[in-house]
């Protein structure tokens, strides 16, 4: 099948994200780069392309410049993968939406509700997928555990207990020259959430992805504990599903030790499951009852769902790439069964899209109305 | 040194904690058991006593036979274990600390507010010793992680996230026979709490041991998955202590997988600890910036404070009964520090006592009160 | 049932073993030691035995002493633990065994081969028990691994590999004033094996304990690193076992990092398991072609054989001293069923005894024998 | 830079290697595959290559038409990986080294000590680079524990434990219709050596390459336990090093529960080292008489050797086809530099070549003449 033309915003040479897109669309040699404006700085846009090897004339100055540009083509860019700060996510995909390009675009959706409400908008006008990168939901493990779920391997589900803590923040780094964390802690740049937004976000999308439980309302705690830090650092959340589960979900910039520290745990009537981002080919699996058993990726109890996303055997460890090139591997597909005349609906699949993103805001949103009520029960 | 003579309240021969109290007396030789009243039912008090090999005319019937004859007696009983379910503590720990004779007892302090003010009182007015069996601080590596948080190892500190699940309630096993659930789903027998008060406690009392934090208040989300529970299985808690510190308590008796899954993490400003009973032999440290360590019992990085109370070169574990004995062992030394004259307050260094009791008592209270205003904050 | 009467040879004050030996004995309330001759040292044995509250006259200055003392009385002791250097074990041995007093012996059985030969001779012409304190084979999940093995549930077996790595002697520290490393490196006291005799025995017996294979030759690289030690600090040792399966064992006094990693795997044609001392409540199982199950002590899957060794439920870890406690507790029921009398063979079950002593001493002398032969097999 | 033109000989579309050689070329954009020879059989070969998209020009039917087509090509490729069975090794690499064309090929070197010294002939008489993908020297961890061994951060060097044990062969799966055993376990196709030259020259390659040692001599002893199976499937190794280091290596592919547990430990005079392929995002060190340290990739304490090769922040795993990737982006570097005029001896740096290659066939040599001479020590 030839390649998908795929463009780009953001993700110079300097970010971390970029390069991550970059090697996830090329593992499955479903993509090829050929447009790009990489930095919201023309002139660091134009130097990063040139260092990707982008023509010239498909390597613009400005996200504008390019949805133009390449709708103009007759060999224009089929999709483009917007990661840029929050807060241009919206504009960014609206461009190309309205020209009928497909957007893979970074989590959080947006950087405040009205754009999310006017991405819904775009999205919903648009003949064009959009796909949000809730990476993590392209780990095998997750799929089988997802799977699992549904199939009611664990019974009626009563406790869901996940977490995200990282330490990168520990230290007031966004005044030291740390570019990552200098636009995480901007509220004009980030949205209302900090670590709520950034990595919360994730966490909440790994439990609904992985149970299949819709949230009904949540209590939080956010705090700031980086001095002067404009934004969340730690959140604490108590949930409550549709069915009566509840759980808890904590994240945090600022624990020491934890480096990307995301942990599911599942328990339900019948059984339980764990999962942890950091080990990700392993999924423990309890039986109510038996002993936990020590499941694989690729081996012995693999399910197919995680089958189908694997690439090597069991025992060699495939990782964050990977996971995150299942993703745009699924786009490459649905992409495809679009363009040969397939409804959106039909070929999104498990893939996350414009409702996991609406899913993701109302998340941030009840978590900081809740935490400025100190707490109180906010309904999602 | 003489051993203490002991008595044993509860802890018949169908009973496990009972079990546990008598090999933790034994294991550093410092007691021995000369007098019961096992079990609230006189015939099974006696077949107890005798299985254990108690004179006759020490294996009581009841304890207030049995506070009584002590007192009475020349070689009487010098400290009691009181093993029973929680609505027995106060009164049985009263008829022996009037008396003058030790109180060796088991947590949460009692199964209302009204028994724990009379506890407190109780205590105040005998000059006896009463000694809470919060037995997880009997850890070495539980009493290195405070020594290390109260030398400033953590810097200030930020986040503690605290847990406990066990399985063993994931099914209605109240109904099924199971001795240990039936009084623990009892409220006249256990209180108001269930997971909360049952192990819950266990957690928030781990958390302040080790933190040295004091709790300023909660917020509580109980429930009880088991059908027709009465008293809640799992228990959702967001803490924030005095000092700005924040943190998560989760207990639950419904997580299958989870055998005594105790676990603790402190998060600072400089560093991070964390431990788990179920591999008590080492605790993991991470100075911010620097690689996690693991530090074993007995082993390189050990600090005086766990060496202190292990028996064992590293790599030979020492488990749950050694830890145990550790309190016994150190409430020998208060009690033979105290009948050479220390004074009640000197003696007991680390122990807890009834103040550990009436925090864990306010713990139970707030959540109670907190989980029926739907997770209002509570002061502590 | 009474305690039965106890005594000690060796195991002063400043010993590390006399002191697991005498918690090992208190654990299940079955002995009560009594007597001592607590170093070769008189006036160390004397206050050894003061500190533990021997009784004057029953406080020995050497165990010819002690046999002959004990033997005279009518409440002499009934058992005695031999807890000294290797080359101590047969004499002090003999002196009970030929006065009918049962003996419980560390291993290995002694330093040399000739006395090994005279303590079989003197096994044989007693009418006591022969207990050889091979621990290891006293903790649950070793029980359940050896059930499992010989009910088939790994098939035939194929490969076994068994390590013991230590740190303790990675520096000269026999040269630091560490007494255990002195004798220990002195094959005057030793005999003729170092980290083979010390912890390769456990090793071994661990491996043919739970696999019920009988070793049929080795090769051995017997190495000392340690500059100028006499005796072997590390070994390589390839395995043939009769039936066909072969296997490995490393032992090391040299291995930093390294503390008590005893460890077991044992793979055969159905499936195959794994345990590690440190952490002994667990023992993973994988049936071919299945997930890997985690085993835990009294958890869903544990055994019958791994139950009725333990005391306490899962998730709340026993330890080294548990599984000493179990052999201990094995030889009081052996003792009193003797005194009972049942024959010797009826009522050692699976003590380890002077066969497994046997097997020892072979062991090392073959490991010996191969390794000045350049590694060539040697039968066992 | 413009991407290396790469052919491929083997790994039509059911092989498994083939697929990840093809995913670790592509990960850094660093090569494009423009012709193949993916079959030895021509119609598989076309298919294949037809469904990689390849031209049909260049979609050869053998290694010698690709090799003589390519080298007629003024767009011919730059560089060949041979992914083919053992015996096919070195035909193929010759008829691309003598045209010039650089060379990536897989372990073990060839089938034959006869074509291992043609192979080395045919690399020193061509002007192109060979590189051998002994791709786990690839993992950034690994990077890094070779780096502290030459560094001196374990002092002088004792023991060197190896092991990689698999499970895939437990039952005789090269009857049950299972390619990638067939031609494993063929000695036609493979060579002398089963199991130890498929995975043991992987052992031997990583422990050599970490610790800078020689292999000086070995003892070995292979078997194989699956009925009728003419190549070992386990061996048992015994090593020594120049300079005095001994080590023990163990491979087996019958070993139930094992994926691919290859796992390395290095012990010295002053610390150690633990590194497990299956979760090779952290590396342990023991400084002797200090805490053990977890080393993650990219975190804290990671070297400049192991984050040249990562890609992506700490806590987000890479695995394998990432460690691949950086042979295949060095491999890449190495060229560009020869055809910019290095010579090949400055531009291979840490990637194994001719050398390494040379050293795994006297390994395979070496255990199985030692096994054939009943473990009798062999030089190497």
């Amino acid at each position: 099948m030839a390649r998908i033309r795929l463009g780009m915003v953001g993700g110079g040479t300097d970010a971390f994200i970029g390069g991550v897109h970059r090697i996830a669309s090329r593992i499955d040699d479903r993509f090829e780069l050929v447009a790009g404006a990489l930095s919201s700085n023309p002139e660091k846009a134009r130097k990063s392309g040139e260092a990707l090897g982008l023509a010239p004339d498909r390597n613009y100055g400005s996200f504008e410049e390019m949805a133009e540009g390449e709708a103009g083509r007759d060999d224009g860019i089929e999709a483009v993968s917007i990661v840029t700060p929050n807060h241009v996510h919206f504009p960014a995909a609206q461009a190309f939406l309205s020209r009928g390009i497909h957007v893979i675009c970074d989590k959080p959706l947006t950087a405040t509700g009205e754009d999310a409400a006017s991405m819904e908008a775009a999205v919903r006008d648009s003949s064009a997928l959009f796909i949000l990168t809730h990476n993590y939901t392209g780990y095998p493990m997750v799929r089988q555990a997802r799977q699992m779920v549904a199939a009611g391997d664990l019974g009626e589900l009563r406790v869901v207990q996940v977490e995200y803590p990282q330490d990168w923040m520990t230290d007031p780094v966004e005044t030291q020259g740390v570019k990552q964390a200098e636009w995480r802690t901007d509220p004009e740049r980030s949205g209302a959430g900090g670590a709520v937004g950034d990595i919360g976000t994730h966490a909440f999308n790994l439990a609904t992805f992985v149970t299949g439980l819709k949230g009904a309302s949540l209590a939080a705690d956010l705090h700031s504990f980086g001095p002067g830090r404009a934004l969340d650092d730690n959140a604490h959340v108590m949930l409550r599903f549709d069915g009566g589960a509840r759980g808890m979900l904590w994240c945090s910039q600022v624990a020491p030790g934890c480096e990307n520290g995301l942990r599911l745990r599942v328990f339900g009537a019948k059984g339980a499951l764990e999962w942890a981002q950091e080990n990700p080919n392993e999924l423990w699996f309890t039986p109510h009852g038996e002993a936990t058993r020590r499941i694989t990726r690729m081996g012995a109890a693999a399910s197919d769902a995680a089958n189908a996303v694997s690439r090597i055997p069991p025992g060699h460890p495939e990782g964050y790439l990977e996971a995150f090139a299942n993703i745009y591997t699924a786009a490459a597909d649905a992409i495809r069964a679009v363009q040969d005349g397939a409804s959106r609906d039909e070929v999104m699949g498990v893939l996350p899209g414009i409702g996991a993103g609406m899913e993701g805001m109302a998340f941030i949103r009840a978590c900081v109305a809740s935490s400025k009520d100190d707490a109180a029960w906010v309904t999602l």
